[in-house]
């Protein structure tokens, strides 16, 4: 491993790495059970704003845009704490959600709201009950 | 909302979007208790194999090739589901962890070992005991 790496994975310096079209992944939790709640992007500035506020906040592939989850919703996500994983390009937002306390647009709570089988007939999903 | 999305995002067919790189994100969680262990990536091939097999395969970047982890560390991951998201471009693999329970390189359990702290003398990480 070089140095650098050992610096990035084992070093308190906080150095993201966003990808070519700089965005990182995070994913996002409840803290009050650790349910992940969705898998989102944050670009350099939603994560300055993110750390700044206590809020939330993502970058919006689908509209090109800096978004404040929750400004329309009211499920607004008040951070816990922010993690970082060993390479540094993946993050864990540890949140307290507010409005009805979902994620998903679709208006279930978390976005994880479907299970993927595999069976003889093909691979199918199925709805998972309370997500 | 198109069509096309309402059936992604309702309906029961598996329809995976992997983005441009041919991957798709996905977040490991240890069943037990819901920790997030890992952030990794699948293409098709280490999906398949994930589902034929029962055991959590990934697409190394790093390495260019499919990887069933644990094959050199024995921390193999037995799926117990695995969950795809509203836009079906995440994947959420709830797995048994085999060898020491762990999922990260570092030794640690999880590769979110370390939390982001902003102070006015700027931002740095700080190491969580016990991850």
């Amino acid at each position: 491993m070089s140095n650098h790496s050992h610096e990035r994975e084992e070093g308190l310096a906080f150095q993201p790495k966003f990808a070519a079209d700089g965005l990182a992944t995070c994913v996002t939790v409840d803290a009050h059970d650790g349910v992940v709640l969705m898998v989102a992007h944050m670009n350099a500035e939603a994560l300055e704003k993110t750390l700044a506020s206590g809020i939330v906040h993502y970058w919006s592939r689908s509209r090109g845009s800096l978004w404040r989850k929750g400004d329309t919703s009211g499920q607004v996500q008040m951070l816990v704490d922010l993690r970082v994983d060993c390479d540094q390009d993946a993050l864990l937002a540890r949140v307290l959600v507010g409005g009805d306390g979902g994620a998903c647009h679709t208006g279930r709570r978390s976005c994880f709201y479907r299970r993927v089988e595999r069976t003889e007939a093909g691979v199918k999903l199925v709805e998972i009950a309370n997500t």
